[in-house]
C-alpha cells in the first residue's frame, strides 16, 4: 500500500452552491488530514450535476493521488457521487447485501421503517471497500486503482465525522509517513495585526515548526505546528516554540495553551480549586451560561445563572436594588457590581460573574453608545468591575461574544492567584 | 456592461486548507448570488501559494465569466490574491492614495494606530475599481477585462458581508437579467427523508419553481425558489407552490414561512399578542435565553430566565419544591412543571418555558437514558409537559438544540389559539 502524498477534497451538493448550508465538512476533513501529515492543496464544491462532477473528479486526480468526496451518497435521485466516481474508474455498481442488511438493522435500531428509496444506498462500485455507517444510513466507499484513491463519505457532518474517525483514519494512518502536531496559544486583549507584528519574524522565517495567527470573535489564536517522524518529537518542537512566543510581548496576553475556549479555561481552573460559579447576564442574555454548559461535565463547577433581561428580573431574582437601577441605570458599574454579588449569594457560589450593556443595534445613547458593556466579578473578597467600550460599528453578535469572553476572562484572572 | 451569466467563488487561505476556520464566505456569497439570479457552478479553496492560485484563477476563467475571490488582501506577506489576479490580467499594482487615506481614517476612528505593514493593502491593480471598506482595513477591488470580471473581497466575514451588500450588490444588480426569489418553509416533527418522500414528485418534476428540502439540528426546511423577470412575479410563483405543499401531509408540521428560526416565530407571535415570556433551563443551560436574545429588540417580549443547573438553583431561584426533587428527581415531569410555573411567577410573565433532561454524554441511567428531556410550558391556564425521547446516539449539542427548539415549539403551539 502506497503513501498518500497529497489530497484534495470535493464536496458535492447543490445546497452548498446555493449557500443554503455551510461547508463544515471541508474544514473538518482538512484538519484531520493535517494531523495525519497529509497536505490538502485544494477544496472544491460542485453541484449534483453529472458533467461538472465528472470534470472536477478528473481534474483532482490529475493533480493529487487521493480525492475525498463528501455528499451525494443518499437515497434521492440527485445523489450521483458514487455513480460518477465509479464511472471515472470504469467500474459497475452492484447491490452489496451486507450494506443492505446493516442499513435495515440501523433503521430498526432507530425505531423507523426503511423506505424503498433507501436501497439505492447499498449499491457499491465493484471491488470497492465498503465503510460501514453506524451513524446514519448511507455507507461510505474506498476505491483504490493504481496510485489513485477515492474515498466517499456521506454529507451530513453528524455521520461524516464519526465515519472519518472510525473508518477512514485507521485506513489512512498506516499510509502516512509523518505526523503533524499542532498546539494553539489562546490570546485575549491583543489584536491580530499587533500579534502578527510581534511574531512576524517567526511567521516568515520558520518552516518547521510553523507559526500562524488567526483571529475571530475578538480573540486571537496562534497555531504552532511541527512535523516529525513521531508525535513526541513534533510535540516537543511545538513546546520549544511556544516558550519563545511567551518571551515576546504577546506572552502577557496568553490565557492558555490548547484550552479550546475561554469557558473551558475558566471551568478547568475553578475545578482544580474546587470552586463553584454562577452568572447573571443582561446583554449576553444566556450566552455565558450556554457556553459553559456546552462543556459536558460542567455541573461540578457551574451552579446556574440568571438571565435578567428586564429590570424587574434584576430586582426579583438577584436582589439588585431598585434605587440603584433608578439612580445609575441598568447599564452601570453599580448595577453590574450588584448583579455579580447578587447571583453569587442567591446561588451560594464562590464566584459570580455579571454582564450588563448595550448590544445593539438599537438602544444606544450619546452617553452610553452601543458597545458599552460593564462586566463584573464577585468573590468572597469583593467585587471587581470593568468597562468595555466596544466599537458601536460591531454587530450585536460580536458585542455579545466579546462581552461574554471578557467577563469570563476577568473571573479567570482574578481567580488565578497562584499565577501572580 | 454585460450580464454576468455564471460565477465561481475562490476562497484563498492556508487556514481554510488546514481546516482552522470554516468557510462561511462561500455559502454567504453563493446565497446572495442566487438571489440575484446568478448561478454558481463551483466553489474552490486554495492556499496562499502563488502557483496553485495562478492555476485556479486560470481554470475558473476558462469556465465562467465572473470570479469572486475572498481573502488574501491583508497586510501580511502571505496575502497575494491581488498580486495573482493582477498578474492574470497583465496589470501592474500602484499605490491608491484615496484607499490609503480611507484606511488611515478607519484606524483613527477605531482609536488604533496604523502599523506600517497596512500600507500594502492600499496597493491597487491599475484600472481596478476600488471598493471602499468601512468595516475593516483592506479595500476590495473589481477588475473588468473583455467579458471577464474579477471581484476581490477581504476574508473576514465581518468585513466581507457588508462589503458584499453595500459595494458588490449595487454593482452586480444591473448586470443580472432575472431575479430568484426563495421562500423557506420551516418544519418540526417530520424528518428529512419523510418530507422528501412526500414531496418527491415536486422535487423531481418541477423546474421553476424548484422545491428542495434541507435538514439540520432536528428540524427540516423546504426551500421553494422561483426565477422570473421581476420580484413580484417570482414571489407569487413561490406562494402558489407553498399552498400546494400545505395540502400535503407535510402541511401539518409547518410552523412558519420565512420565520428564520423557532425563536423568532415564537417571539413574533407573542409580540403580536402583547404577551411576555420567561424561561427556566436545566439541560439547555441558557441556550433558549441565548437564542431568544440573539434577536435584537426581543426585550418587549422576553423578561429573563434562570439557568437552574444545580438542584439548589431550582429551589432557590424558582421555588421548585425540595420534596418534588427528592421524590421524582430533577429530570421528571413534576420538576419540569414546577420549573415552568415557578419561573413564570418569579418574573411575572404570561408564559413560562422549562427544560430538564440528560444531554449527555454522561449522566444517563437505564430508566432515564441520555436524550430523556422533559419540556414544559406554563400559562395562566395551567401547565403542559411533554417527554422527548431523543436518541442517546445523538451529540450533547444536538440534544440541547432539539430540546430548546421543541420547548419553544410547545409554547408556540399552546399560544396559537387563533390558528386552531
Amino acid at each position: 500500500m502506497k503513501n498518500v502524498r497529497s489530497a484534495e477534497i470535493l464536496c458535492v451538493g447543490t445546497e452548498l452552491l446555493l449557500g443554503d448550508i455551510i461547508n463544515t465538512n471541508a474544514s473538518y476533513i482538512s484538519r484531520r488530514l493535517a494531523a495525519l501529515g497529509i497536505p490538502v492543496y485544494r477544496q472544491a464544491v460542485v453541484g449534483d450535476n453529472p458533467e461538472r462532477m465528472r470534470q472536477a473528479i478528473a481534474e483532482s486526480f490529475s493533480r493529487s493521488d487521493c480525492l475525498i468526496l463528501s455528499g451525494g451518497l443518499g437515497p434521492t435521485c440527485d445523489d450521483i457521487t458514487k455513480e460518477m466516481v465509479a464511472e471515472h474508474f470504469g467500474l459497475e455498481l452492484e447491490l452489496n447485501q451486507e450494506a443492505l442488511d446493516r442499513m435495515m438493522e440501523y433503521f430498526s435500531s432507530m425505531g423507523r421503517n426503511m423506505t424503498k428509496n433507501n436501497e439505492k444506498q447499498a449499491m457499491a462500485p465493484l471491488g470497492a471497500r465498503v465503510l460501514q455507517n453506524n451513524w446514519g444510513t448511507a455507507p461510505g466507499f474506498v476505491i483504490e486503482q493504481g496510485d489513485k484513491t477515492a474515498i466517499m463519505l456521506p454529507g451530513p457532518p453528524i455521520e461524516l465525522e464519526p465515519m472519518w474517525r472510525e473508518r477512514v483514519e485507521p485506513y489512512l494512518f498506516e499510509r502516512s509517513n509523518s505526523v503533524i502536531v499542532s498546539k494553539n496559544i489562546y490570546i485575549l486583549g491583543m489584536g491580530e495585526s499587533a500579534v502578527e507584528e510581534k511574531l512576524r519574524y517567526m511567521m516568515e522565517e520558520l518552516e518547521n515548526p510553523t507559526v500562524a495567527p488567526y483571529a475571530g470573535n475578538g480573540e486571537c489564536r496562534v497555531r504552532v505546528s511541527a512535523r516529525a517522524k513521531d508525535e513526541a518529537t513534533a510535540s516537543e518542537m511545538c513546546d520549544r516554540q511556544i516558550e519563545e512566543i511567551r518571551k515576546t510581548e504577546v506572552g502577557d496576553y496568553i490565557y492558555g495553551i490548547d484550552v479550546d475556549s475561554m469557558e473551558n479555561a475558566l471551568v478547568m481552573h475553578l475545578r482544580e480549586r474546587g470552586m463553584t460559579l454562577a452568572c447573571a447576564e443582561s446583554c449576553t442574555g444566556g450566552l455565558i451560561a450556554k457556553r459553559i454548559t456546552d462543556l459536558a461535565g460542567c455541573s461540578d463547577v457551574f451552579l446556574g445563572g440568571c438571565v435578567t433581561y428586564a429590570n424587574e428580573a434584576k430586582e426579583k431574582l438577584i436582589g439588585v436594588k431598585h434605587e440603584t437601577l433608578e439612580a445609575y441605570g441598568a447599564v452601570s458599574e453599580q448595577t453590574a457590581r450588584e448583579m455579580a454579588k447578587g447571583v453569587r449569594l442567591a446561588l451560594g457560589a464562590d464566584v459570580g460573574i455579571a454582564t450588563t450593556g448595550i448590544a445593539g443595534p438599537g438602544g444606544g445613547t450619546p452617553d452610553k453608545p452601543v458597545g458599552t458593556v460593564y462586566i463584573a466579578v464577585s468573590t468572597e473578597e469583593g467585587e471587581w468591575v470593568k468597562l468595555l467600550n466596544l466599537s458601536p460599528k460591531r454587530s450585536r453578535e460580536f458585542i455579545r461574544i466579546c462581552a461574554a469572553t471578557n467577563a469570563m476572562s476577568l473571573a479567570l484572572n482574578l481567580c488565578t492567584f497562584d499565577k501572580n
